[in-house]
Formats: structure tokens, sequence, C-alpha cells
């Protein structure tokens, strides 16, 4: 078992009952605990039994530390194309935090004001990695992959109505990006973006033997 | 009768017998003729009849030019985002010029390279109608719908492959563009895009008077 | 800073507060404030701080105006197929005025009875740009495209049931278009519709040097 | 088994072989046999062995009649929006016509020059039964659809491209028709159309007497 | 215009409000009207004005008779697959009675039972048009299809989860019918089903003259 | 290793040369061997080689019998709706064959004349497993389904045209069949079916002990 | 009739009252009764008649039994991939149970956690047929058949967002499964799946004349 | 300018005559060009120019090298499920080689045989990122992605038939893994995949500095 690794716990699907019971067990075992798309109404019952528990309204995730906090290791970038995408955004900033990265954001820099992206090009050469977060038509992943060396992380999300298709639209934008390195991740999963971005500062940060020996499940 | 106004023949599921006997009839009647989607096979048999004939091997047009050629009366200006998008590009240029307009190009300044399409703003400002051709992504024509208050025309190609499924990622791309100005025709469809342009410059450079004397239709 | 010109909030995914606090602020910079996608809970809420706020329930827009007037300078005619349309009709219809054009409502003239259309024929002289809402089958778009020698702009609406698939067949309807010089914006965005709307009546009305004159962005 | 009644074969998928036994087989037993999408060398093959087989090369279908002719009992009237629907419309038209029905022809009517169709009303009249053969948007099955009281039948075709995905744009804009009394077939299929038409035809000019006598299915 | 015929009023995206004024207007100038889409409480501000309004909960119909009552012309039979085809059987079953037809309902015979079909063999000997309401694989329309000698109308209905996709997997089953004489109609469309066949049976039982003098749009 | 048991190549985007040289391999270490989706050239070079190789024109198959043929053991009936369906019919039939079952063949019983499906149902009793393939609609599949309690096997085929999709309508319509006791493969798999057929009569005709003593993978 | 075999109620489309009527009917004429889809009102409705009745409140199933029970006689495997799959596993454990099979359950089971699923192997020898109930990219069916020999049924489930489109991405990649043995049925359709397996262990149970002695449809 | 990095070339949609000019031009300034979906006969013309110029002919690429080779620094793996993935994989391995990584490559162990994957595991120790190229369902990604703590590129591929519908039921699978750390690009661009993988190995084995040093874009 990888004792001490944060656990995550996805609500989505499971009763209020069970997310406490499996937060207090995980808890008890000194793992940190993230839970995304959590409703306040589950955040309540949750802190009534753990009660140093954190709420983000905007993220809709629940976080419990355990153990001393890692050292943050990697630079993770979280990048929105409108104020829309913020939920989607915070889920990725709060995931990326929790397993140990530094993150900063830069929200609502979408390209109908492309001139805004353009005035933040220091917090993109601060970056290790960037994570780009956009619905509608999601050009903001092209734009910022023609720009920066690093690896950028597309996230589509169901910002948008009509032609937009619950997200569609902007995920075949990102996977068909004229621009280099840039890996797509499933509608709205801000989640996800962030574990990979994570996986990309630990291998960044960490030798290949610190990645292995923390790998328990070979 | 519309006499000596430009007509159009679409090449694509005609035979060559039924393209050269049209033009000839519509060129006899003192009209200039636009052929599209016509291939050097055609233009040859076009050209053994009618022998000023003009074709563009890259645009895949013939034009039969007949009666005094109109004075140019508005500024239209063809973007692309690659050089595989030119095809299309070229229909719209050809075609818009056949209708009596100035057209400047600006070719492969797509979102990968941006700092490219920075480098032309003049020709922007030149412009009364910007037609954006790209595939893939199609994000250019949200960049330029942002950068620019003159109507765009969007116009998604088939360049592409996987999830571009033969253009659809760049017309849904082009649809929920974030920025305002911008309508979209059909994928490939440089004809159309340009026939709507000189709608467009028709309409800023003629009077309403002299609009509706040329429209026969009523 | 384009000081002066309407400013557009669209609503949908903002929360009340955030709504009220942009409209105010940008009221207060002498800017006439258009809110699209606003339900009457938002109006109120807004009223009760802006206290000259218009509201249209079937638009679902407010409008704040500050600062002159400007003398309307484009003739916008706004034509559905059905009452259903209706909504997205006004959209596009109020934004239309709010940017500083003349706005004529053809209403209900869709092609299941032809004869409404042909009875309307002079609204279809007076105008520079027309506006086709449709859903359904979206037929409507092509019949005007048609007809008229002025730009087209074709909305489809989400309007039907089946396999209108929410709009999806209208949409692909009028970017199929038969007729030339037709543009095709977003299912139901008539507020895009109006922008490129208004964008060609600037340059049908104003000069090539005060549009760009107006135009802070480059 | 139904003696006498033409039998239809359908060449796709089929060895010219195969074809010309079946259509050995059946004209001996004394049908009138109809062979659809059958290309010239099919043809050429059936008629070395019959010799007054009938061939259209543009509607690809091969007839062979036996026994006397039916007095032609039902009218059907097939209109095409544009020249590359010919080809379905002929199936159409040459399937009606071995059915047993009189058959008009009114083509290139499409609703981009609605005016041609408005000239060919005495043909409508004249109908019972009307196959609308349309590709792109479809649109001239709603505008026939709303101009007359007799069934219509609407067959989209797969003429157009892009966004008119080999014919879904038109199969969707058919079956959303805001006008009623329109019944959809397959993409392409002029010869169900006129199957349909001819089921029309035969329950409105025989008695249900008749009808029944001749199904020998039961 | 055309007095005395029914009017049909589409419910749907209309207020109570509308429906009542519209309805009391058309059935005032002696017209019979029909409602349809029509909830409940839609009926009881009918029912207020217009005592005699009758009502289908099952087929969400509102009937208004005015004027002499036709004598029943044509011969509709209707047939669904299951007990949830019922609402859209039922709004197909009164409007073709509406119209003017005498109807018959074969419900509950779909194909995994196939034996129950069977055993109403003289209910589709006795009728003239066949209309087939079906939801999940549709496959009922083939089968009835393949029987009859009569048109058949397929109308594919929402009923069914996962891969019916709404309809969609029985729409397409239809279109794809290897039964020939079948027409189809949009998802859940009885109403639409119901006009083609009162177009089929008009056309059955009046002779052309009088289709044409009943028919006031030309 | 499971000696003895045949071996699967499937020649689909395998040179002949490597296909040559696999199937001579595994027929050495006394694999029968069953090569699918294999061209005549492609036979040729592997009899040149293996002379006892058995092709079938029809099913695209290339048979290398080694070892004691098993006695037959499963009873695997194979229909079909239409001719068209006979390549992906043959390709089931000769792999349940070269697996060890007895295959009986019901072609060409199609929902358009069920009469013909009544006609066998003999076969129906004598089989364990029904294996269906169909395009078009694929209606055959529930009709089946619903006539017989064994196991039923969809395969959906690509026979058919417009919105046949590809055999997209057939798949569909299977998955949602109302009849139940029906499991689908993919379009065109009549390998897989046979497959799972065989998985089906090996676990009716051997004992649970033998199944998993034939299973070297655990 | 086939006395004494257990009768289905599919309650999703019917009204509560219709649903009591049917069970109890069907239970007084000494049938099992299995109702699917049923909500816990309907369940108390159902109880308030037939005291008996059993609710699972995760199948969402109410089982009536009558006669004697049968020996059970196949071995069914149902299979989970994750928590949120349990629903649709449990409605095809109780049906499975229902028609006479023994039914273990091994949940939970993700390829994400491989490891998890080599723990149970002793399970997968046990059964006769395996049932694989798999949302988002639904890989484990593939996993699974690459194990084993037995036939695997697998049921894509509705679990996941934005790209899994309702089930639509699990359906796919269970039809494109690199693994043989294979057979896929509707979204979410748990009750499918057992009736395949049902058919299956009957077929591998009783001999083929007990199979048709219980058919009494022929 | 960006002296002496590999600048990349892609064929596709450009003439041999292009291809051969751009390549010299690119090399003659001392930059390694990559020229990927080239040709055999591309090849030929290049090599004519550049003697030196590399061509793979399944990863249908030409490699020109100039200036000193860099120092391999990442640890790049690529895995396929099966043969025919291939070309994709190829393309990615060499892509990956001439931007100055390791490769290795673990090809042909797709989850129908599990076990090959295990036998592998020291492999994926080894590596700092993976790239999983599978097609038809893409079970490959979640499996990999499961196991390991490095992140994961996943590259679907249009391997398959039917339901594969050309790359897309790889594409959602992967997308939709359940497994977390998995980005995913285009069907069919493995050249996307390890410029990805390129970006990552960069950001893991300089030091940030270095990283914008070399990026002139700013
Ligand atoms: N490349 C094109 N794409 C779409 N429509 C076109 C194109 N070229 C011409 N057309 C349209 O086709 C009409 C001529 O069609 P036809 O009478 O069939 O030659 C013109 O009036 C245009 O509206
Ligand atoms: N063009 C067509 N499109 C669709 N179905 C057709 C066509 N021509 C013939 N058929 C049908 O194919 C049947 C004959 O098929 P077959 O027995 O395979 O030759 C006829 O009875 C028709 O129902
Ligand atoms: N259930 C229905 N589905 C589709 N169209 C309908 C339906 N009921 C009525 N209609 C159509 O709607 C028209 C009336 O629309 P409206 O004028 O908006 O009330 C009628 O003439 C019919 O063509
Ligand atoms: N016609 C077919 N369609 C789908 N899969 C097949 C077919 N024929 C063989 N296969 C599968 O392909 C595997 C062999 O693939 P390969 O090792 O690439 O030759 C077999 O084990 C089967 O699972
Ligand atoms: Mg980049
Ligand atoms: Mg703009
Ligand atoms: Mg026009
Ligand atoms: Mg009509
Ligand atoms: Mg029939
Ligand atoms: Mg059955
Ligand atoms: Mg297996
Ligand atoms: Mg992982």
């Amino acid at each position: 078992l990888r004792k001490g690794f944060p656990e995550v716990v996805f609500c989505q699907g499971k009763t209020t009952g069970q997310i406490v019971e499996i937060m207090s067990r995980l808890s008890q075992n000194n793992h940190t605990v993230l839970a995304t798309r959590a409703g306040r109404e589950v955040f309540e019952a949750v802190q009534a039994v753990l009660g140093d528990a954190v709420y983000s309204e905007l993220a809709r995730t629940i976080v419990v530390y355990r153990g001393p906090r890692p050292v943050p290791r990697g630079n993770v970038l979280v990048v929105t194309a409108g104020t829309a995408d913020l939920p989607v955004a915070e889920e990725a900033a709060v995931t990326a935090e929790v397993m140990g990265n530094q993150v900063r954001r830069c929200y609502d820099v979408g390209v109908a004001g492309i001139h805004r992206l353009f005035d933040r090009l220091d917090m993109f050469k601060w970056a290790q990695v960037i994570i780009v977060v956009a619905g509608m038509e999601g050009a903001l992943a092209s734009v910022v992959g023609g720009l920066v060396e690093q690896p950028v992380i597309a996230v589509p999300t169901s910002v948008g109505y009509g032609a937009s298709f619950q997200g569609l639209a902007a995920l075949l934008g990102m996977l068909n990006s004229c621009a280099s390195g840039v890996g797509v991740v499933n509608i709205d999963n801000g989640f996800g973006a962030a574990m990979l971005a994570n996986a990309i500062t630990r291998c960044a940060n960490v030798t290949g033997a610190e990645i292995h020996a923390g790998n328990s499940k070979f």
C-alpha cells in the first residue's frame, strides 16, 4: 500500500454516507484525502466527522490533510479562456496543489481578447506544465501551445450552447491543435488534467529511481 | 434576366460536354462566366471553344470575361492558416475578383505561429471584409475575429486527419467562436464565402437603390 | 479603451451579484450596456441599482443606455419562420438596435405558407442585411437567400423535436444552402447574428478610415 | 406467386452472372423485370440474352417487359432541385412507369431560384403524388409540401459536399419539414420513393378488393 | 381561405393564453380545431371558453368540432409495437379522425411476439393506409411493409433507452427498411403521419378535380 | 501453450510475406490454422507453401488442418437476411466449423418476405446457437430472437446505402432489439460471432473442468 | 402458453396501476413475476396486493415467486468495473437468479487497479458465463475476454461524463473488443445480459429436446 | 530563429517539389530536418539532393541530420497493442529520437493477451514517459495507465473496422480512461505524441532556465 500518498474519492454516484465512511477510513490511515465533485451538503456531512476538512465551493472539492505536507516540487500554471471555465480550472488547481505542486492561475485570457494573454507571459515562463481550460471553440489551447515549449494539457469544458454540443466542439478543436506538445483529457476533467500535470512534474523533479520507489504497483 | 452579370457554373456532377455547352451559351449572351470545381481536362475542352478562358490550377476555376470589367469596388482579404488551405482560399479569391472586388492574400498565418499574423496587421486594416480559411481546429477565425471590427467570413476546410472528421472539427470551432462578427459557410466552400463577401461589399459600396436595381428577382 | 461603445454581458453562467457589479461599473464608465440571456430575477436586481434599465421578457435582454444615442446607420431586417423562433429573433433585434441600427421585424413567414413571405417583399427591399431565424428544417434561409442580393445571416434555432436534434437539422440545412450569400452563426445565437449584421452595416455606412479609428485593438 | 407482376432485381452486390440468370428466369415466367443500380456492362450482358432489354444510362435501370402493358393508372410527378439529382429522379421515374403509372418530370426547380417552381404549377395540379428529389439542404420538399395538398414523397440525395455529410443534411431537413403531408425515404432511394408512390396510386385507383386480390402474401 | 377545413394548433412553445385566443378565433370562423401537444391545464383553460372541447389525455389533443362532420372517407389503421408507443399512436389516430377518416387501432403487436400480428390480418386487409408506430429497433415497420401492398407510414418513437438515442435507432431502421412502400416521418410525429395518411386517402377517395378545388393555395 | 488448438491469423494489415511465414510456423507446430480477410493472391502464396490449404472465395478464409479433426460438438445455425450478407455469414460458418462445430445455413430469409423464415423452422429447432447476419435495418435479429429460446448472436453488416451509414443502422437496431436473448458483435464481424458461438457450444457440450483444462491462460 | 415460467414486466412507461394489475394477473396464473425498472413507490403499491413481493432498491427490481423454485442450473458470474455500475449489475444478477441460475458477484475490479481482478480468478473458473458491466471506456470486457474461454456478455453503462456520451464510449469499446468470445447488449441493459446468459446456461445444461419442449412459440 | 533545432515538414498535401525545396533550405541552415507522412517516391527525390537522408518505410519518415547530435536526454517507451499499430508507433519513435530522446519499443502487448504486457515490466520502469498506441477499443492505455506512475500519452489509431469508426472508438475509450495520468492526442498522430513526450522529457531533464533560453518565441 502507498501510505501517506494522497487518496482521491470521486463523489459522483456515491451516497453521502459512503463518502463520509471512505474519507474517515482513509484519513485514519494517515492519507491526505481529496474528494472531487462534492456538493456543499456532502461537505457538511464530512466536516461533522473530520473537523479540519476544507471545502472549495467553486472547485466542488473537499481536502483533508494528514501527515507532513510535501515541499511543493512542480510549477503548474492553470489558464482559462472565460469565467465560466472556473469550476473546472479550480478542480485542476486544487488537485495539483494537494498532489504537491505550486499552482498559479491565469484566468479569463481567451482568444477574443488575445492581448490579455500577452500581458501575462511571465507566468508562462515560470511554469513547468500548463493546463489550458476552455469551452466553446477551445482555441486557447492552440494559441498557448504555439507560444510555449512546455507540455500543455488541454481541458475542453462543456461551457457553450448549441453547436458546442456539451464540449464536443472544444474537444475536437483541441485534439486537432495545429500546435504540437498538447495532450487532451476528457471534457470538464480538471482532476485528470492535474493528475497528468503531477505525473509530469514528478518525472521532472525527482529521479527515475525515486519515481519507482514510490510506485508500489509493480 | 441579369444581363452582363457574372454567371457561375458548378462543375461537380456535370459532364465536360455539358459544361462546354453552358459556358459557350452564357458567354455568347455577354455574361462573364466563372466555373468552379473544374479539373484541367475540363478547362482544356472549354479553351478549345473559348480561347480566352483563364484557368487556375490551384483554385480549380475557369474564367471567361465578357463585357466591360467593373471597377473593383470592395476590399476583400483572404487569410489562411496553412498551405493546404490554399485551394479553398484561391477559389474564394478568384470568385471575389470576378464579382468585382479587389483581393489581397495573407496566407499561412495559423495560430501555431501567431507572430506571423501580427506582422501583417496593415493588410487587415485595408480590408472591408475578411475571409478566414482554416482546417484542423480552425482557431484562426476566432483570433482574427477578436482582433478586427470588420465582418469575418469563416471557411472551415477538410484539411486534417483523424478527429478532424473531414472538416467537422473546424466547422464546430468556427460556429462556437468566442469572437463576435463571424459568419460561417460550408466546409471547403471558398465560393460561398466570396459570394457573401461580395454581397457585403456591394451593400457597403453602392446605395440601397443600386442594389435593388440590379436585383431582377423581385 | 473603447469609451462610449456599447458593452455586452453574457449572463449565462454568471451569478446575479456578478452581473449587477459588472453592469454598474460599465455604465459608470459611460458605456451603454447590453446584457443577454438574463432572467427576470436578474433584471430586477439590476433595476434596483440602475433604475433606467429596460428589460425585454421575450429577448431576455437588459439594456442600460449611457451617453448620446447614435443616429441609427444600418437597416437590419429580422425574419422568422415561426412564433417559437421569436426569443432568438428578439435577441437579435434588440442587439442590432443597441449597436446603432434601425430594425424591422417580419415574423412567422415560414416556407409551409410561402405566400406570407411574398406579401412582405417591400421590407426585404428596405434592408441592407437580413437575419433569418428558423428552426426545424431551416429552409427559410435558402428561400430568402435565393430571393435577395443582400447578405443573409442565418440563425438556426433549437425549435423542433425528434430528428431536429436541438437545432442540428436547421444548422446543417443552412450550411448547405443552395443559395449564395448566406453566412451561418451558432444555434440560437441571435446576439452573434446581430453583431455580424452590425459589422456589415458599419462597413457599409462609415468609411474605412472611420472603422479603424474606432478600432482600438491594433 | 404473383404472376405477371413486375419483379425487381437490386444489382448492387450481385455478380453480372447472377443478374443475367435471375432476369432470364423471371422473364421466362412472364414477369416484367426491372433491374436497378445496373452499370452499362451489366446491361450489355443482359441484352445479349434478352434482346429487348431497355437501358437508362442516367437511371442505371434495365427493363424487360413481358405480358400486356397495364393501362397507366396513377399520375406521378417527379421534381428535382438540381441537375445532379437526376440519376435518383430517373430511378424513381423509371420505376414508377414500370409499375404502371404515368410520370411527368419537373427538373431543376430548386429554391435558390424559386420562380422556376411557380412557373410549373399546372404540373403540380395534374399529379396525384409528388416525389421531390433534392440534395444539399433539401428545402424543396418543404416548399412543395407547403404548396400542395397531395402526398409528397421526399428523397434526400447525397449531392453536396462538406456538411451535407453524404445526404444527412437533406435527410434531416426533410424529416423536420414544417409542411405536413411529407413522407421520407432513404438517401438516394429513388426506387423506394416510386414504390411508395405506386402503393399510393394503386390505393387511389383500384378498389380495396382489387388491392387484396393482387396481394398473395396473406 | 380554406373555410370549414380543420385547423391545427401546435401547442408546444405557446402560452395557454395564446392557445385559448387562437382556438376561440378559429372556431368562431366555423373551423373545426385540433390542438396537439396540449397538457391538461391547457385543456381546462380552453374548455372554460369552448365548453364542447374534447380532450384526450393519452394523445394530448384537444378537438373542437364546428360545422357538419364530413362523412369519413378513408380507412386508416394505426399499429404499435408496444404500449409505450400509445401516446404517439393516439396523436395519429385522433388527427386522422378529425381530418375525416375512419380509424382502427391494432396495438402491442411488436416483433418480439410476432404471432400477435398474424392474429390481426383482417384489420390489415380493411386498411387503405397503415401507420406503424414503433420505438427501440422499429422492426415492425419492415415486417408490416413486407406483408402488405398498401402504403405504410412509419413513425419512429423515442421509446427505449441507451443506444436507442431518443428514437434515432428506430428512425434509421425504418429509413433502411428492406420492405418497399414505406415512408418515414419525424420521431414521435404522430400528427405528421396522420396528415400524410389523410393526403393519401383524400387522393384515393376523391377525384383529382376535387383535390384541387379544395386547395386554395395555388 | 495451447497445442493442437486452431490458431487464427487476421490478414488485414499484414503483408503476404508475413502471412505465409506465420501460417507455416503455426502449422508446423501442429496447429490447425484459420486465416480471415484473405484475398485470393494471399491464398495462392500460402498454397505454394502449404499445399493442402483450402480457400473460400466468398468467406475470404484460408484453412490448413493439422492433427486429428475434433468430433463436431455444437450445432450452429447461420441465418442471413439477404444474399449480400453472404460473405460475412460464410466467415462465421467457416470459423465455427474450424473450431469444431456442425454448421447449417439458412440464407436469404429477411423480413421483407417473412414467410421464407417460417418455412425453415426445423433448422431453428436443430440449433444450439443461432447467428443472424443482416444489414440495412437488421430487423431479422429481432424476429428470430422473438421466435426462439436459444442464444442469438446478431451480426450487423455494412450492406445498404445512405442512412445505413455503413452498418450503423443495423447495429443500433440489433442493440435495441425488443426480443431478449440477443448479443451483438461488431459490424461485419462474422469471425467474432462464430467465436462467441463456439464459446457457447463448448460450455454447453463439455464439463466446466474440461473448459478450464483447455484454458492455459490462468 | 408457457405456464410456470417466469414472466417479466418492464415498468418504464407504465403507470403504477397498470403494473399492479399485470403482476396480480400473472402471479394468479402461477407465474413467477419479475418487474424491472421499478421505483420504490411502485413496489409499495405492488406489495399492498402481493404481500410476498421482494424489492431490491439497488437493482430496482420486484420479484414475486410462484410455483416450485427450479433447481439452479447455470453458473453466472457478474463482474463490474466500479461501484457506480452496481445498479445495472444487480439488475442482471437478480434476473439471472429468477431465471434459475446461481449467481456470484465480483464487483469493483476495473482495469485502473488490475491486480484486484487477478485476485479473483477462482470465481472466473467457477463461471459458465460471465457478464461484464462497465462504463467510461469499458476496457474491462476486453481484459476479461482475453483471460477466459467462456462466453462473455458485455454491458456498457452510462456511468461517466463528457466524452463518455452516456455510455457510447463504453459501447463502442466493447463492440471493438480485441478479445474474441464477447457479445454486447444495449447500454445499461442488465436485464438483457442476464436473459442472454440464461439462454446460454439453458443450452449448456439441458438437452436440445428439453429446450424445444419448453419453447411454445413454434 | 531557433538555429540548430530540428525542424519538421508535414508532407501530406505538399508536392514533392515543395518538400525537396523546403528540406534543402532548412538543412543548409544547419537544421536537422524530419519529414513525416512521406511516401517512398518523396524520399527518393529528397535523397537525390540530400544524399545522407534516412528513410523509414514503416514510419514514413525522412531524417536529415545536421550539426552535432544532442546527447539523448529522455527515456521514452513506445508501446503498441497490435502489429497494425506499428506505422503510428514508428512515427512516434523516430520523432522522439530525432528530438533527442532514447527510445525503446514494446510492441504487440494488447490486452487480449495481457500476460505479454506483464513480461515486459522492466521496460516500463526504465521509461520517463510512455506512449501507448492502440486501435480497436484502445483498452491498453487504461491498463498501462493503471500500472504506472509516469505520464502516459495515448494515441488512438484507425486500426479496426465497423464500429471502430476509423479510430473514434479508441479515441473515446482513451479520453474516458479510468486510469489517471493519461493525455490523448489525435487519431494516428504518432508525431504529436512524440512532441508532447519530448516537451515532458525536456522539462524533466533541463532546468527551467534552459527551457526558456531555447524558446525564441517570447
Ligand atoms: N464551389 C461551389 N460550392 C458551392 N456552390 C457553388 C460552387 N460553385 C458554384 N456554386 C453554386 O452553384 C450554382 C450553379 O449551379 P449549377 O446551375 O448547377 O451550375 C451557382 O449559382 C452557385 O450558387
Ligand atoms: N435501388 C434500390 N434501393 C433499395 N432497394 C431496392 C432498390 N432496387 C430494388 N430494391 C429492393 O430490392 C429487392 C430485390 O432485392 P434482391 O432480391 O436482392 O434483388 C426489391 O424487391 C426491392 O425491394
Ligand atoms: N404534433 C405536431 N408535430 C409536428 N407538427 C405539428 C404538430 N401539431 C401541429 N403541427 C403543425 O403545426 C402547424 C400549426 O403550427 P402553429 O401555427 O405554430 O400552431 C400545423 O399546421 C401543423 O403543420
Ligand atoms: N475477421 C476478423 N475480425 C476481427 N477479428 C479477427 C478476425 N479474424 C481474426 N481476428 C482476431 O485477430 C486475432 C489474430 O490477430 P493477429 O495476431 O494480428 O493475426 C485472432 O486471435 C482473432 O481474435
Ligand atoms: Mg508548443
Ligand atoms: Mg470582431
Ligand atoms: Mg442571395
Ligand atoms: Mg402539403
Ligand atoms: Mg409493402
Ligand atoms: Mg429469444
Ligand atoms: Mg475469451
Ligand atoms: Mg497512472
